[in-house]
């Protein structure tokens, strides 16, 4: 056992992914597309908004009638009309004209700027005064001048916000093509552990892993398969796995902690033809029992099956390839590191990178990341974190007051 | 219209939410709990874990019986058996004695402490040598360490992340009582607007906010009923608020932005029978023109007609209130803020709070808040922000080097 695991640090792991590809595409219609990842770059079709208009309400004019306009010298413009709401502007604005318009109007031709009303004044029937001058353009968004038609909004690979719900409804984007969720099949394995419903007799326990695994999955936008409890027996390990294969995208193992767990899911895997090895160990705290294979294509993951372990290699290492597999480009997620001061010493064995759950407390003005006390294996831990901090593997600790990166849990 | 509003300050506005109340609560099967607000406390009905628990894989002793052991004077200890994995431990273990026991395993009646399996030796058939003293109760989890029965673990108002899923899949809670997902309609206004999936003519656009509004309801946990666009007209908009006052728990009217459409909507509002006109303009940039109604217990709100003054007011004004239909509390919301510096100087209007779109950019380990250029109505501005900056209406602006809030968008 102690020969067994050939540890790899956590960021050699993040870099076994490569073989792994997203997903299919699918269309989804615009109103189920929130949080989905897009599966093709969005080019404007048109020009947004489709004509010039007016930002404020009053007249449409030429500019150079206005120049030098001011209380004691108005400049005089005769009312050729007005633009309905919603409407077309039909006439052509001549010189010396003004034609009435309302906050999102239609410019007529001719016109190349909008006087606001409170600078103008009537001036008897059909005429107006302009009071202030107003340059070419102003009050008015172009054609165009929100999104140029052929430029390319929305980039594959990139999260839909509602403000690009918003874009694509006004571009009439009323269909997408996202990447469909990944499924992700969760198997728990272990003769302790019996189903969530049950009262376990002494000595056993009810299967936390696939219900949290589970929650964990559908955050990152997966669709979660619960296949069950197996018990420890190489045989049927091996059946539910090639359910899982069948079934899903990616498959995950919750491992009793035993050796034997560990062999078995081993063995299951060496018994996929082609299957190939990438991790067994990872020099991580918790969760160094990992293993990770690559089955034809679909990543298989041997995970520790205490709780806090699982937990803490899901965030760490599975999320990760569960985004690539949905699509998610690392460069176009607007990562916002969230920095906190650490509150006290934290003390980190050299040689493998921690993970330590801190809750988060606001402090003058700042952030105070105070680590949860507890025996790591503790689920109440995990429920009183607000987020993790890492240790990096060549640190033996950190020093209270050190500028720390949370990573929200 | 000059008259028209008498703004009221945002703070002021938000605290006038105390008249509404949360939904009412539904059962949901835990595996479906992810992201729901819990609408009843959740104690634990039994002590987790249940028995007492092995860390290690090694030996149940009597601690007393190693003290003083070392590598040169072992303790001698008699193996009176073993603990298999995930069944109960029916042996009592007397002074002098040990039982295998496996990471996991359930600790003999008797025993008080485990041996790494490390710091033993084989001493001959059914003894072991042990190299090393164990304190009382080390390498054990007792029962009811990590929950003990009785405790109140979640507490009505907070929302269930995964590792609350797990907490309660270990607990055997099956069912949860969540609070239901608001309804919230959405009407589109304005003789200028045509649904999405239609070609604009000249002088008219697409239905930008029932989508955009209807995300962001979506992003708050809400359930969006998108109630179609109404025409400038009294009769049909009160038809249709109807309907969304029956159908959902909020309804907003997302307003051209005329002064016809502000007065129908005010118009609509004075004939529901005890509807409380609560708000009419607010000191908000953008997001002026906003009204809210108190009708019979549910809120109505009208909103600025331009799609970037409706998504702010939603941000700033509306999610709140969303939030407190869905019942989270917002002691319970596990606020991180994001601080940032600002890049360059912003500046502001005296009495009007400023909501400001800002890019975030990592630098030298924290964060740059850059201002997004651009006219503010530009819905570009909005997909190239990654969060929002506040203004306080007390302030002239904003010097660069700053540190701000970004509260992400």
């Amino acid at each position: 056992m102690k020969e067994f695991f050939k540890v790899k640090p956590p960021r050699e792991v993040l870099g076994l992914y490569a073989g792994f590809h997203p997903v299919a595409a699918e269309d989804v219609p615009l109103a189920a597309s929130l949080g989905r990842v897009l599966a093709a770059d969005v080019a404007a079709q048109a020009d947004l908004p489709p004509f010039d208009r007016s930002t404020m309400d009053g007249y449409a004019v030429q500019a150079a009638d206005t120049f030098g306009a001011s209380e004691s010298v108005p400049a005089l413009l005769s009312v050729a009309g007005e633009v309905r709401m919603g409407e077309e502007a039909r006439l052509a604005l001549q010189p010396g004209q003004a034609v009435g318009i309302a906050t999102g109007g239609m410019l007529p031709a001719g016109a190349d700027a909008v006087v606001m009303v409170e600078y103008t004044q009537e001036a008897g029937p059909g005429q107006i005064e302009v009071t202030r001058a107003v340059a070419p353009w102003q009050h008015v968004v172009r054609r165009g001048e929100d999104v140029p038609a052929g430029r390319v909004l929305l980039r594959r690979g990139q999260r839909v916000r509602p403000q690009e719900v918003g874009l694509l409804a006004a571009l009439g984007r009323i269909a997408l093509s996202v990447y469909a969720r990944p499924r992700v099949a969760i198997i728990s394995t272990g003769d302790e552990i019996v189903p969530v419903e049950e009262e376990p007799p002494a000595g056993k326990l009810r299967d936390v892993n696939s219900y949290s695994l589970a929650a964990m999955a559908e955050q990152e936008g997966a669709v979660a398969l619960r296949l069950g409890i197996v018990a420890d027996s190489f045989e049927a390990l091996l059946a539910r796995c090639r359910q899982g294969l069948e079934a899903a995208d990616m498959v995950i193992i919750s491992g009793g902690s035993s050796v034997g767990a560990r062999d078995f899911t081993l063995a299951v895997i060496r018994s996929f033809e082609g299957a190939k090895l990438l991790v067994q160990g990872v020099a991580l705290s918790p969760g160094k029992p990992t293993i990770l294979a690559d089955v034809n294509g679909k990543p298989l993951w041997g995970l520790p099956g205490h709780v806090a372990s699982a937990m803490l290699v899901f965030r760490t290492l599975v999320a990760p390839l569960v985004r690539q597999l949905a699509g998610r480009s690392p460069e176009m997620e607007r990562s916002a590191p969230l920095l906190a001061r650490l509150s006290r010493n934290v003390a980190s064995a050299l040689g493998r990178e921690d993970w330590v759950r801190v809750r988060l407390v606001e402090e003058d003005g700042g952030l105070k990341a105070v680590p949860v006390l507890g025996k790591s294996g503790l689920i109440s831990t995990l429920v009183a974190a607000d987020g993790l901090i890492r240790i990096d593997l060549n640190s033996e600790g950190l020093d209270a007051g050190s500028l720390v990166e949370v990573f929200p849990f």
